[in-house]
C-alpha cells in the first residue's frame, strides 16, 4: 500500500514548502481530497524523493518550467519559496527567471519576476 | 557597438554547443542573418554570460522549460547536448525530464525523453 | 442569412448556461457586438447543436480542454456550470479535472479545481 | 509497496490500448524505466482506475485535452485508439475534435483531425 | 441558409491561398467534411471578409499568432503563403517572425523562420 | 558598448507607451534592474527600431500574439495602448482580437477583448 509514498511525500513537501503543503491539502479537503493525496504521493513521494538530482537543482527546474508556462502563478510562488527553502539564493532565482525571457519571451519573464517580488516581500 | 556582446556570445555558445551554434548561423544566413546575430548576442552574450548562476544550473533550467513547453524539440535537443557539455550527467537530464511530468503532464515528459534518447544515441 | 444559426445558438446556450450567455452578450455590447453574435452562432449554433455527441459528453470535453489549457479561467467556470446544467454530477466534473493532472500537469488540475470549488459554492 | 498499483495500471492500460502500453515501456526500457513504471502506476493505476467517471468519458476528456494542447501528437493517437477501444464511435471522436476549434482554434482541430485520420486508416 | 457565407469564404480563401484551401477541403472530405465547411464559413466567410482591417494586416496578425503559439506549423506555412499573396513582402514576414522572439522566445522565432524558409523555397 | 541600444530603445518605448515603460523600469528597480535594461535594449532598441516593418504593423503583430497566447494580460494591455499610440484605430485592434478566435479559440478572443475594454475605458 501507499503509506510509505504518502509519508515520504509529506516529509519532502515539508522540506520544500511546508505551509504551502498544508494549504493545498486544506483547500482540497472537501472537494477533492484524493487530489491532495496524489499531490503528496506522486510529485513529492515519487519524484522529489528520487536520487540522481539534488533538491536545489529540482527547484531550479520547476521555477524555470512554471515561469515559462506562464499559467500557474500560485504554483510558481510555492516553488520560489521552495527554492529559497532548499538553498537557492534570491539571486539564483532571479537569474532563472531572467533566462526564461530567452525561451518563453519577455512577458513570461516579467510575470515570473512579479511572482518572485511578491514572495521575497512576504518573506522579509 | 556590439562586438563584445557578439564575441562573448559566440564563445559562450561554443562552450555550450559549438556545432549547434554553427548550424543555427548557417541556417539563417540567407533568410535572416540578423536573427542569428541576436541569438548569439542576447541569449549567449547577455544571459548565459551573466554571473549569479552556474552554467550547469542554467542548462537544467533550459531543459526543464523546453520539455515543459513541448513545442521546441530542435532547441530541446541542442540544450540536452549543451547540458552534457557543461557537466550535467545523463542521469541528471533524465531526472529533469521525468520531473516535468508533474508540471506539464506525462506527454511532455515522454516527448522530452524521446529527444534525450536521440541525443544520447547521437553522442555514443 | 444566419437567423436560424443565431436562434439555434441562443437556445442551446440557454440550455447550457443561460446567465453566462447574457453576461457575454452584455459585456461585448459596446466594444464588439459582432463577437457576441459569433459566440452564439458558431460554438452554440453550429457546434453544440450538432448530433453525433451528447451534450453531457460535449461539456466533459470542454471542461477537460479548458482545464488543460489553463489560461481561460472565466470560460472554465462557465462550462463547469454548463456541465452541471446538462446532467454531469459534481463528482464527474471533479474526476475530469483530476485526470488533467496526467496530461497538463498538477498545476493545471489544481487551478481547475479552484474554479470548480468557486462554481460549486456559487450554486449552493 | 506499489505492486497493486502497477498491476491495476497494466490491466487498465491493456483495456485502453495494450499495444501502445508495450511500446511506451519498451521505448523507455534503457533510458528511463522508472518513467515507464510511473506512466503505468499513476495515470492508469491511480486515475483511470477510479470510479466516478466511465472509461468512455475519460477518453473523451483526454482526446479533447490533447487536441486542444496541440503539442502531443503521439499521445493523441494513442488515446484516439483508446477511445475506440473503450466504446467511442469514430463519429464521437470526430465531434470532440471539431469542437476543439471553438476552444483552441482551427489549427488545433485540423491537426487533431490529421491524427484521427491516421489512426482510423491504421485500424481499417 | 449559409450559401452566402460559404461562397464569400471560398472566394476569400482563394484570394489568400487557393491551393491550401483545396488541400484542406480534400483532406477532410472523408473524415469530417463539415469541418472543411466550417473552415471556409467562419474564418474566411465571417472573419477575413470583415471590413475594419485590411487583408495584409490580417495576415500579419495570423503569422504572428501562429509563430508565437508554435504548435501549428502546417497552418503557419499556409499563412506565410497567404501573407505573400495579399501583398506582404518577404522582408515584412521575416520581421514579424523575428519580433516573436520577444513575446514567445527564440525557439518560436527560429521554428517560425524554418517555416518561412520552406515556403520561400517552394515559391522560388 | 550598449549606450546607443539603450537610448534607442528608450526613445522607441516612449513612442509606443512611455508610461508603461516607466512602470516596468520602476517595478524591476530593486529586484532585477538588468531585466528592465534588457527590456529596453532588446525588444525596443534592437527589434522595434528595425526598418522593414512599420510600427503600426509591429503592434498589430504583438496584440495578435499576446491575445493568442492568453497568458500575458498585463503586456497585452501595454500593447493595446501602444497600438493606439502609433496609429491603430480602436476598430483595428478589435478586429485583430476577434480574428484570434480562429487561431487560438473563443476564450482567447474574449479575454483579449476584456483587456481592450479596460484599456479603452482608461483612456477615455
Amino acid at each position: 500500500m501507499d503509506d510509505k509514498r504518502f509519508a515520504d511525500g509529506l516529509e519532502k513537501l515539508k522540506e520544500i514548502d511546508g505551509k504551502a503543503g498544508e494549504t493545498v491539502i486544506s483547500n482540497l479537503q472537501e472537494i477533492a481530497p484524493d487530489l491532495a493525496r496524489y499531490v503528496i504521493e506522486f510529485p513529492f513521494g515519487d519524484i522529489y524523493s528520487r536520487p540522481g538530482l539534488d533538491l536545489k537543482s529540482r527547484e531550479i527546474a520547476t521555477v524555470a518550467a512554471l515561469t515559462a508556462m506562464g499559467n500557474a502563478q500560485p504554483q510558481l510562488k510555492v516553488h520560489i519559496n521552495g527554492a529559497l527553502n532548499v538553498g537557492c539564493s534570491k539571486q539564483e532565482i532571479v537569474e532563472v527567471i531572467i533566462q526564461m525571457s530567452v525561451y518563453a519571451g519577455f512577458p513570461a519573464a516579467l510575470n515570473g519576476m512579479t511572482a518572485a517580488k511578491e514572495v521575497f516581500a512576504e518573506r522579509s
